[in-house]
């Protein structure tokens, strides 16, 4: 099948004269996870994970992919002609560095220039003009042989009312305009569905998990157009959008007004987020790229939102409690599996108040399968629980009030003692984070160690940041805060920490074939004792749920280690208790008490 | 006097049609200290500090100083023309924006082009073009008025033996050549005086506290020719420079040499350290503007050289404890000053074999005095030394195995309770950052928070960085290692911390009026444990001298943190007791003993 499709794509290539066809994984707006419509790496590969990349060309078809989905590609692409491409494996290529050996002089390459973001359309071609070839990026050729291809989204779009979003819409685009004119620009290109979103006062569902609106937007001096499926829209929304002076025009007509946008017009955008294509309609203007104002904006939550976020997470406390409590009472008893796990957990979600969704596929994972970060259970996988290790459990909720990222590890049984060290050290990593002071100016990358430390002492290490920012009822991915040890420019999450940011602190330790541990919690950054050495800072804790004593060594803890996380646990009983019922008030006064 | 050395500089100025006059604190070769015939900056304005910028116009003549000279300052321009800018203050133009605002259409800036490195000269230089005007920088004026302006220098080079080097020049001249390759570059042209030394194993004495030979190097991929003034060399140094094949030029003649180079050769240098006229020069060259090759070779020391740092550091450790008994043991009995007390301790020092010179002005400061990070006692200020409170030193040595810095906060008699916690957070500050394991890759950016952390708790924090690299024989502040929190480009103290590189570790508390509190180690940074994490990294402390445990107090510290000071008070004294009197041993058992 797999087969047919790449020679049906290979005979479309071969009418345009396209030598080498590039199919990334990204919608026409750089979002981190993408629909269904957008999906065709994977129909063209029949690799499902969530990254990767491929190139076809009249003689090769390759994916590449990293190490996640090392084991899941190898499997899904056998018995078709596709080659694995394994991304960072010494001798392997890049994309980038295959196009450039393979790419012959006067070639050209081919792609949806929609699905590629300016800068690297740029970087393309560069490469293409140096081998004195061309791009061929006017049409999606996918598209051409996939008929039974799922269609855009044309999910109805929500306001969120003025006491969910704190900031009026119009506060916000004079807000922007303010930054427009600091950058001297006429018009501002925003194509990010996170940033619309939150600009507007909008959400959606248009892509899983992540509640934004397909859309693209155009704001001037004066004026701001909504490109977007208008049958998507209510008449409740239309009315807002008319008092807000904010034009509707249809999702694809984004591109014939930017063409006509005058050449005297000097256009903000993010080309790394705008597409190649917009980009390239927009070539002869004068372009300021830089970050989109909105993205710092919505990064600082609003005090409605703060306040809010802090009820969502009592929520999703209380929600997570009962689900330890459930697992704790019954494993050993009861027939449980990763996947009756996270349906029990779900299940306790959806009966809370004001629940949308879930943020992220549940990552319910046991014993060796916590070692892989990234796991989602399938039926195929899907793992017995049995009293004893770990059970690893990353999760969150989309609320009216608040998006949630939390993560428990729960000992099912009795643990080793290197179990139990590791654990108690992850939790050390996690509360000396939470603990820090200050000065304002410091990034994550100043305070990473706090979190990473006990673990290095330990000659451990986990390959990844130590965390996020979280979006408002947005992708639970959010830029550009976070916490990690190396800079990585093109990550974005490496911004000084402002008041009102929000960051998961998840250190955790990973030991293939044996068992992961993460403990995830979410911060806020809040302003403290301001003195002649500056403007101090903290954080404020606010997800409420125990962190498992039955695995903690208390004598591995400091004094002060142990103070904080005796009253981290009082904040937890505090918050959560009220909502429980006795039998779990009881269990939950035993898992926070004073150790 | 002041008014008559500007009157004639303007008398100069005025013949040549330039209109403002800058006169930096710098040798020709971007040295952080000067020897005595660069102070022009001080004969023309009176004031003496170390760091400071005059302009001089036809009716103004300013200086620009920073903090910690503002007091000084003041009291030195009283009675003099010359009208004092403090840096940094609010509304208080830099002299950059000074000579913006100040330099009209079409005028003539002036400045001694050899004392103003190639980076900045070319911002003068464009500064200058935006206004029609130009530059005029191929004189010294301050030389034609300054009569009695000591001579250059003409102090004896010698040679630093193999034991002491560890490397030959041979072998450092081929790595040089190497990197040069890799840079496409024919030529190199070095003319810090840091690299200097170090590549040609040679050291002299023509800056106080700083044995470096006052010259320049250009190196080709077969021929360096070294630019020094001939009469400091000796018979031996001729021949070891014959043997290595370097070629001896007067130091003046590195000018038409420059002048001299093909215009088809790439020509390596650091324009932020060779200065602008060489820079100038060799315009029409291809010039690979980057750092010398050389300052990161320097920085990572040898095995040769940490074992012999390590000796120096003993003789440096028996000196200063010798001291330290000294003083406890005499206050309140002895009259004593902060002078007569760093006499006594600079006598220690220079009983110690093969010591060679002091490697700064030490700092002894009492009471209030400590507060001010760069205090020098002079006979106006020098307090007597009661029996209360603290007395802070840093000070260091040269000797022929290497370079020391070390401080130390000593209780005179009885303290405050917050003066105790205040030591003891400093002395957390310090020996947590000691006791970091760090993946490589780790920046000082990354491990700072370690020692500012305990103060930061506090809601204190000190304004510099928690360290810097040092210098072998040379500098005692070296590039490009260090601990600083915030990353400042120009400081260019944050590179990646390699095996072999030697750090401070110097947090400190300064109560303004007060009190100031500094400990101050060096660390070898050291490669630990390899796995599949990366590779870990740790440091070794090699200062030897007991943090004063009269001033802390135990409660204060975390079991992990006592067992700290008490494994370092160990390596101490089995350091240090071996050189000490009978009852200096005594005193030392006690000064550190376990707690």
């Amino acid at each position: 099948m797999i087969k047919e499709r790449i020679e049906a794509l290979r005979r479309e290539m071969a009418k345009r004269g396209i030598d080498m066809y590039l199919i990334p994984t990204s919608d026409f707006h750089e979002s981190e996870y993408v629909g269904e419509y957008f999906k065709a790496r994977k129909y063209m590969t029949g690799f499902t994970g969530s990254a990767g990349t491929a190139v076809i060309t009249m003689d090769e078809a390759g994916l590449w992919t990293d190490g996640r989905y090392f084991i899941q590609a190898e499997n899904q692409l056998k018995g078709s002609p596709v080659v694995l491409y394994k991304m960072d494996e010494e001798g392997v290529p890049t994309v980038k560095e295959y196009l450039e050996q393979n790419l012959k002089e006067g070639q050209c390459l081919g792609f949806d220039g929609r699905v590629v973001n300016g800068k690297n359309g740029e970087k393309y071609e560069k490469l293409a003009a140096g081998k004195n070839g061309r791009l061929h990026v006017t049409e999606d050729l996918v598209d051409l042989i996939w008929k039974e291809r799922p269609a855009l989204p044309t999910e109805p779009v929500f306001l969120l009312a003025p006491e969910y979003a704190g900031e009026s819409t119009a506060d916000k685009l004079s807000r922007l305009r303010e930054k427009m004119k600091e950058e001297k620009a006429d018009v501002h290109v925003l194509t990010s569905l996170y940033d619309i979103a939150w600009l507007l006062n909008v959400r959606g569902n248009d892509i899983e998990h992540v509640p934004v609106v397909l859309s693209f937007l155009i704001v001037t001096e004066n004026g701001c157009c909504w490109y977007v499926n208008s049958k998507a829209l209510t008449e409740e929304v239309r009315c807002y959008l008319k008092v807000n002076q904010i034009q509707v025009k249809e999702y694809e007509e984004i591109y014939q007004d930017a063409a006509g946008l005058s050449l005297d017009e000097t256009v903000l955008l993010d080309k790394s987020t705008v597409n190649f294509r917009i980009c390239s309609i927009l070539a002869g203007r004068k372009l300021v790229d830089k970050k989109n104002p909105t993205e710092a904006m919505k990064a600082v939550k609003n005090a409605v939102e703060l306040e809010n976020t802090r009820k969502a997470h009592i929520k999703d406390g209380v929600a997570f409690t009962k689900f330890m409590h459930w697992v704790k009472k019954n494993i050993g008893t009861m027939e449980m599996t990763e996947i009756s796990a996270s349906d029990y957990l779900e299940e306790r979600r959806k009966e809370q108040e004001h629940f949308l969704d879930l943020s992220f596929d549940t990552i319910c994972a046991y014993g060796p399968n916590g070692a892989m970060m990234h796991y989602k259970a399938v039926p195929e996988s899907d793992a017995v629980l049995k009293p004893e290790g770990f059970l690893l459990v990353d999760s969150g909720g989309h609320y009216l009030e608040g998006t949630t990222d939390i993560t428990r590890t729960i000992a099912l049984g009795p643990l080793s003692k290197e179990e139990k060290q590791h654990f108690t050290a992850v939790c050390r990593s996690n509360l000396n984070l939470a603990g820090a002071k200050f000065l304002y100016g410091c990034r994550g990358v100043n305070l990473d160690i706090l979190a990473r430390g006990p673990l290095w002492d330990l000659g451990i290490d986990y390959k990844c940041g130590t965390g996020h920012g979280v979006g408002h009822i947005l992708n639970v991915h959010e830029s550009p805060n976070g916490f990690r040890w190396r800079i990585v420019p093109e990550r974005n999450d490496s911004c000084i920490l402002e008041e009102g940011m929000i960051t998961t602190d998840e250190p955790g330790v990973y030991l293939e074939g044996k068992y992961g541990i993460r403990t995830e919690n979410e911060l806020i950054c809040k302003k403290g004792e301001k003195n002649e050495y500056g403007q101090f800072m903290y954080f404020e804790n606010i997800t409420y749920a125990p962190i498992d004593l039955d695995a903690i060594l208390p004598e591995e803890m400091s004094p002060v280690e142990k103070e904080r996380l005796n009253s981290y646990h009082k904040l937890v009983f505090d918050s959560i208790s009220p909502y429980l019922t006795e039998e779990e008030t009881e269990w939950l006064q035993v898992y926070t008490r004073a150790i």
